[in-house]
């Protein structure tokens, strides 16, 4: 198994409606590639401060997987029109499981 | 489910010795913490430029569970121990699944 984890920090004004729009756009992704073995998606929970704002795991069956969905039109698509706008910073790790 | 993550990267001059005892000092803790559901870590795959060094995910049935772990003692001994020497970054989410 591979793992995608990827974890955003949205900009101050962001709004709520922006954010609804980032969700809506990536719960979209598992019906459009069927690579994505399993997809976790959700903001944080408000607990700790100096987190990031939402969290991103995707798990595949491998690394020419997690490359199709990197490089998906349609998860390009997402990024470019509803992720790019507010985002304020962003970290991420590929690993094995 | 209640999910933690976290994301590490490393000093330049951090060894791999250094890593490894990271590695070794987490994977204690599945043993030492029962509230522990899944424990899924692991070094950066080296695919994308920019990444983070390290990842861990920690998955457990309720946010009092995970507050267990985020305080228990033998994790914030590996912490003080084997991470901050090392540490020159970190990105968090916690989220609900």
């Amino acid at each position: 198994m591979f793992r995608h984890i990827v974890l955003l920090s949205w900009v101050e004004d962001a709004t709520e409606a922006q954010k609804a729009a980032v969700e809506a756009g990536l719960k979209q992704l598992p019906g459009a590639i069927p690579e994505l073995r399993r997809y976790e998606i959700g903001p944080d929970a408000g607990i700790n401060h100096g987190n990031h704002d939402f969290a991103v795991v995707a798990d595949f069956d491998s690394e020419e997987d997690y490359l199709v969905y990197r490089d998906h039109p349609t998860h390009q698509a997402v990024i470019a029109d509803a992720i790019k706008p507010i985002l304020a910073g962003r970290a991420a790790v590929q690993y094995r499981l």
